[in-house]
């Protein structure tokens, strides 16, 4: 893992970016927006044309100067042919990737005839729940890691110019082989992704009312399962080695796991101690995901207010906070079956704490609590 | 499952609950809040001392008026023997609990002598990851289901009384037997709870700088891993047989899945077909749980502004909304690595979203994108 380096200047332009979906619409933005030349491809023209109108770049024209750097922004199943083009039509650009798998991806791209000494894959870990260039942001990957697989073959100077465009685009960029990038993402995305979707499967044939019933652990355990099939589809057969490695495992823990439910169920109240072990062995694994990243942690004092069902208090809230002078560091509405509950959790520096609860009760806000 | 039936009478007081930990306390909160007489008993004197500082109750004593109804808010392993107690000291209540689990606690309750006509099993599904009276409000069960599972010997009158009871403190009281109950939060509740323990612990093998580039998907998946282990152990002993039959029916479709991912593996393209097949699956599970309650859905239009770091711009923000008369129905702020990106999204009624745009442009905010 490398450490994070802020604040070089920008890559060298012009980038060329082929594929103007999420991904690839979203670097156009981010690199516009620090000054560097973009030109777009795809071949899906309402693609290209909503990059272009957002502002991500300029359509790509023969003729244009060459690339520096060819960002293959494409599915996973034509990424490493794309590749390979554009190492044919670009004969000194380097070429780069976004695909969520890597090995399999820069072994077609090497089959296709690639030069592997200008390649230097790489994966932003950043998406939403929409796709296409019409949900693009400029700040995708903004603070995101951007993983970089270089394989030995790479010139060093190649794998510079991508760490320079990774930053350039405000992204933190991490170098790993392609194995283990794709062991990674088999861990920590790509059989999470199996698991939400056998989770959320089982309530196929349930009960309506037991649906119903569900609260908020259901709905974040399967949330990802929401996500679009065809392109998981391609994800996971790109990467089936390394998730049925994980899935395996998963699948053993479980067995043990049902092991010690039925036991109990038998009335063997050793098998309880089980139950526990199990349980804190999966809390200290949780406690393992990092809650923030880089900096020092920002501690920052909560005040919650509960907000009465009116037009307007909400408003009433914010207005009161500005005009006592005091600045929120973060807000958050408590949701209730997908509804704002009302009540409201404003988070500010320690040192002014006082002073807003003191504000937001002269003005009769009812304040529910600090932390 | 019954309809929502609002706005009847406050139950007749006075109420006792036995346990005044997180849900005890908020049940106090809401039944003060709806004007009825509170009764508080904890053997912790701490939460007791606590439960009673918030608000939630009086202390009960030896000599007050006779209850209506106890509430036995105490953990699954006492709530049964709990339940015959009252029901010795207390000869004309109706008595209930909050286990979230049912048949095992109801079964315990007759065992210990426990008179069953005035029994009336509860369950409220809320809760929250802080415990003890400390964190304990009002609207906890607000607008949430809260089964009430009557066995066949109970008396109608003791069921309405308790149904007027979840009413009273805002919550939707839906019945179901309580092998019912045990089964359908063995699906939403305690098996993801198993899975998500489960790929929780797979994290503490991992090296760290797999963990490291956890993104937001592995996050909701082991959220919930991180919940108390001594009381998740008693929940899944009290319901271990239903717990067991969906973890065995998960078992048996990751191994199909499992199946899929190694032919694929292996070269065999039809499997990619099976991948395809299960993620839709899941895709359509996911979509069976309803997002909202009840009233019809609000649709809201969204307004996302992306606010320049500098302290006070949130503030200026939210002012900004203010002075332009406009009522903001929800706010959300994206959050990138655990902190805010600087991206809010303003939720307001469809007619004004306009003007909203419109005032914040001239202020000079940046404003990305509507929906």
């Amino acid at each position: 893992m490398t450490d994070v380096d802020a604040g070089s200047t920008a890559v060298s332009g012009p980038i060329l970016i082929i594929g103007t979906g999420l991904i690839g619409a979203s670097i156009g933005l981010a690199l516009r927006r620090a000054g560097v030349s973009v030109g777009l491809e795809d071949i899906d023209e309402l693609q290209q044309a909503t990059a272009e109108q957002i502002g991500a770049g300029a359509r790509w024209a023969v003729g244009s100067q060459d690339p520096s750097i060819v960002v293959v922004a494409v599915p996973p199943r034509s990424a490493g042919s794309t590749m390979a083009d554009a190492c044919r039509r670009f004969p000194h650009a380097t070429v780069t990737d976004v695909t969520s798998v890597k090995a399999m991806v820069l072994d077609q791209a090497q089959q296709a005839g690639a030069d592997m000494t200008r390649v230097v894959g790489g994966h932003p870990m950043a998406g939403r729940e929409v796709s296409g260039a019409a949900g693009a942001r400029a700040d995708l990957v903004d603070a995101r890691w951007w993983i970089l697989t270089p394989q030995s073959r790479a010139e060093p100077a190649r794998l510079a110019q991508v760490r320079s465009l990774v930053q350039t685009c405000g992204a933190y960029p991490v170098e790993m082989t392609p194995q283990e990038h794709d062991r990674a993402v088999a861990l920590i995305s790509h059989a999470p992704q199996v698991l939400s979707t056998v989770l959320a499967a089982q309530l196929n044939a349930a009960h309506a009312e037991y649906v119903q019933i569900a609260g908020q652990g259901l709905r974040d355990m399967t949330r990802i399962a929401g996500s679009d099939g065809a392109l998981w589809t391609e994800i996971l057969a790109a990467n089936a080695g390394p998730v049925a490695e994980v899935v395996q495992q998963v699948v053993a823990h479980l067995d043990r796991f049902l092991s010690d439910l039925r036991a109990v169920e038998q009335g063997d109240s050793d098998a309880v101690a089980g139950l526990t072990r199990e349980l804190l062995a999966g809390a200290a694994g949780r406690a393992r995901i990092p809650g923030k990243h880089g900096a020092a942690a920002l501690d920052y004092a909560q005040v919650a207010v509960m907000v009465a069902d009116r037009p307007g208090e909400l408003a009433r809230l914010f207005l009161a906070v500005g005009q006592a002078g005091i600045n929120l560091e973060d807000v958050h509405i408590e949701h209730v079956l997908g509804r704002p509950s009302g009540l409201v959790e404003l988070a500010v520096r320690p040192e002014v704490q006082a002073d807003l609860i003191e504000a937001l009760r002269m003005r009769d806000f009812d304040v529910r609590g600090t932390g």
